[in-house]
């Protein structure tokens, strides 16, 4: 099972969003305060919608006590600012894919702390990245997609046309 | 160039951060009327940002029109009624990629004129789907990805961090 870790998410929508995300794919959530909302917030609901309830969602009040909790986790850092591309990395089954603040990314003392795992999403110009939840779905996906989607792929015919 | 395709889109920040994944990777848009909001509004620009003048955006007033203006498009269309896999798709660098509006995707009058051409992002459950900018940013970065982020290489050191 994929791990999603996000430090200090600021932004209700985007949290929700993700989410729904690792509902759709049976991910875990890991969220590292402090958050930018509460958890039962209406936005957050809003966001991700009746899914929540299903979402296998750990808090934790700091980095720390996320490293803590989380002894074995293999942690990849998602950052602009790494030489490395997402698609290059070999995830790992039940590795642990991490995602910055929306404002600030990954603080850069833990980004040098953790050089080897570091990746980047390409992108043109680099002023600005993407949005999170697009970050954290083209990401997710590539882990997913390498592993042929092996626990996904026998529920995707319930509403499907007649193809022939 | 690739090129996103939106039929009908409905919610403007949906929209306006697809535009923003649009600027980010190089990737033309196009939109479909009717869209469920007007392209001045201030979602938009609130969720499409700065980005939004420098994007190359077009729009049509129906699917027909859209056809007709792009004569030679290669078009695929994602829904979750396909039985094949977006990753299992060969993207052609110049092709269209279309998705469906938030509440109802692609008619199927035109999935059955274009079942070749449809592919499905795998997820559990199936009962809904995915937010629609971050299934584009999914779709979009494979089809980056095959093409080996090819014009989109050179300037993803612009704020590294000193990694020796």
């Amino acid at each position: 099972m994929l791990n999603i870790v996000l430090f200090e998410p600021e932004i209700p929508a985007n949290t929700g969003n993700i989410g729904r995300t690792c509902v759709a794919t049976g991910t875990r959530l890991h969220l590292i305060e402090p958050l930018g909302f509460r958890l039962n917030e209406k936005a957050i609901k809003r966001a991700g919608m009746d899914y929540w309830d299903d979402l296998d969602v750990t808090t934790y009040i700091n980095y720390e006590d996320f490293l803590e909790k989380n002894p074995d986790a293999k942690i990849y850092m998602a950052t602009t600012k790494a030489p490395y591309v997402y698609s290059d990395v070999k995830f790992e089954e039940d590795c642990y894919i991490m995602f910055g603040k929306e404002s600030a990314g990954i603080p850069e003392e833990i980004l040098v702390q953790n050089k080897e795992n570091c990746m980047r999403i390409p992108m043109i110009g680099d002023i600005r990245s993407l949005n999170l939840g697009n970050s954290v779905a083209i990401v997710l996906y590539e882990a997913l997609r390498q592993h042929q989607f092996a626990h996904m792929n026998t529920e995707g015919h319930l509403h499907r046309l007649n193809w022939e």
